[in-house]
């Protein structure tokens, strides 16, 4: 399904193009209050936890690229690349639950062994 | 596009199915020779080096369900998680270009950071 026939993917990557596009405020119009989001460091719900976790990202984010993207009705699957100060090359995926609009689901993949390692090589580890 | 109207996600979920299921063997069929496979831990050229890479993941697998799975005529983007002996959950995503029935192409993300750790503690670092 295309962007235009999947109402999934379409808000899917409504929510992408404004958090890489720095405006997370905008961004945070996509996410449902009680959303629930499994990340490599956990379960995090709501809206406020998931904001706490996802835009400081945004704030080390220098560019990005879409992979790929595709959805259904209410399942959106979406894979990029992002370029950030500590990790040239930190690609994640994601897959979205949306139900009347807004994200109520969503899985994010990434990896965090280059974070942590650059985390230690800043500390003199 | 469902698996039966898309020719990528038929042959990603067939390769899917086979090294989840432990035929490896199997898995390889789907794979191209000249495969350039985009891992964590760095680009893989050729199938010797895929299956090196890929294979012993595999052997330490107990369990694993596809969470989502897309695809249109070239491209296929697949997430699914798995229960590995050393990371209780270790979910992954892939974007696969297949040409002529086979992958040629293969983008894999996942979290290296558990696998590591795991590692450190067995060797009782």
């Amino acid at each position: 399904m295309s962007e235009a026939s999947s109402p999934a993917l379409s808000t899917a990557l409504a929510y992408h193009r404004a958090w890489t596009g720095h405006d997370f405020d905008r961004a945070m119009t996509y996410i449902a209050d009680d959303i629930v989001c499994e990340a490599p460091s956990g379960r995090l719900e709501g809206a406020a936890a998931f904001r706490g976790f996802m835009e400081p990202f945004t704030h080390i984010l220098t560019d990005s690229h879409l992979i790929a993207a595709f959805g259904d009705e209410s399942t959106a699957l979406v894979m990029y690349d992002t370029k950030t100060l500590p990790v040239a090359s930190a690609p994640g995926a994601e897959c979205l639950t949306v139900v009347d609009g807004v994200i109520t689901h969503l899985r994010i993949i990434f990896n965090q062994a280059p974070f942590i390692a650059a985390e230690r090589a800043a500390d003199g580890e």
